[in-house]
């Protein structure tokens, strides 16, 4: 399949995660795999490896941007380990030019995660955590989904690629 | 004065602002530079004009991290310009170790500065724009201030160099 | 194949390049796709391309490292495209931590990436172009090569990860 | 001094470095301090602190582009400290748009920082040290000085602001 053809999907969240948490990423990279997505992730722990081990085991592939100059730091399941030196600057580049984003609970750099693909113009779903308001409204670009399942709807439905 | 005793406090908001957000950035830059702050920058519009802008006619020093390679992108009221060539991933770099951050209204550039400073540990406070909530709970760490006064009062109690 | 039995080696030279460059970048990207080593370049055109295809054609996984923000700037033989929106600066990333690079002829940006290399102490394989002294002694940790099937075999040989 | 007015002069060069070089590097920041340049260092050890040790004590404004994300990692003669958080890779800002550069005897980060000034236009006069030559020709954009004073003579002479 040519590279034109593939949609790129980032996934992010909190480096530590819950179980609930945890098998819900690994269920939203399942889904992204078969839907023939590239899931992109952070490339470290929590719902970046849950989602990246969901993506692998359906056969799909995956790609770490990592925060360090070392390759080794990527989880298992990292197909492409893209090491940066950037440190948690590298958040930037996780949903640079993505087709679309799934932002699952975490803490500071999630939200710059949010922050950057809400700068880039790419639709943002949210399995919970951060809520934006500014000047006393909510931030209406952030869609919400209450399941694995309708947060991948959501965002392929939303994808710039389609 | 040796470099070990100046506060850096970093001051952002719109690129684009109304003329009662340039006055406020304009105070809030004077009052730094008079509290013998260095005033950190993106270096462009709005906001980081107005303060910058505060801040050298008061003979403080300015420093604008810009977006571009080229420094004459930098506004009239910047002492030292540095291009970085990063875009908007420079918005990591404008908040990176500052002793205290002021955050005005503004978009998503404004919420990525946020939330780099919050990651970096640096105390926020913010006059209007975004409020951020986590899993319902108002984000505790961001000081709401009412006035460019009350905001540089609470950047220096709060300051880490203090 | 786990990601910790794969290879990655990074291949870079000139923006443009004359046909038996190319066809020798082919020749390169070839054989490290029949080696298993994933593949990583700029993700542009010239020795890039080149290298590019021929890996794909081969069947092998290519990494392009992209200037810009946008995925559509890669060349259509990169099977993972990473935007990065550093401009030049992501030279540095080009090379960091791989595992062995194969240098062709190139200009300064082409030097730049030779220098990231020996400062992330990559083997560094030269199939021409800058030659490199300090003090009057020439740097004795480029390996010359003189052929596609020699380049790849001493960057092989070479690499940190075998 | 507008900042339309003020020339940036980077100077770079071993991170260690014997008395003699120091010595030079100090006059070096010396000579540009009096000029009025504000003298762009890597802002750690070596040639950078001597070259801004020369400038300030000269009352010359220091700028120091640091590699981490630590500001109280500059030396004591850095007057405005830029935290990056991009280790090595922040050689690429160091000479960033710089009027010209000077270059002095140095390691791996040395011949980065003159690829990318070659990169970016920036006229580069050596001390000493990297040699460069490209199929077999020296490179000859590389202007030679044999002493502090030529040195800065020729950055001035060839500077992009003049």
């Amino acid at each position: 399949m040519s590279k034109a053809a593939r949609t790129y999907v980032a996934v992010f969240g909190g480096y530590r995660c819950d179980e609930a948490t945890a098998a819900a990423a690994e269920e939203v990279g399942r889904l992204l795999a078969e839907a023939g997505c590239i899931v992109v992730t952070g490339g470290r722990e929590g719902v970046a490896a849950a989602a990246s081990r969901g993506a692998q085991h359906a056969g799909g592939l995956t790609l770490g941007i990592l925060p360090s100059r070392d390759r080794s730091e990527a989880n298992d399941w990292v197909t492409v380990a893209v090491p940066t030196g950037l440190g948690e600057t590298r958040n930037a580049l996780v949903v640079m030019d993505a087709d679309a984003v799934i932002a699952f609970p975490g803490l500071d750099g999630t939200l710059s995660e949010m922050a950057f693909a809400l700068l880039g113009g790419a639709p943002v779903v949210s399995l919970g955590g951060w809520e934006l308001a500014r000047d006393g409204e909510a931030e209406s670009r952030i869609v919400p989904a209450d399941s694995p399942a309708s947060a991948v709807a959501a965002a392929l439905a939303l994808s710039r690629s389609s």
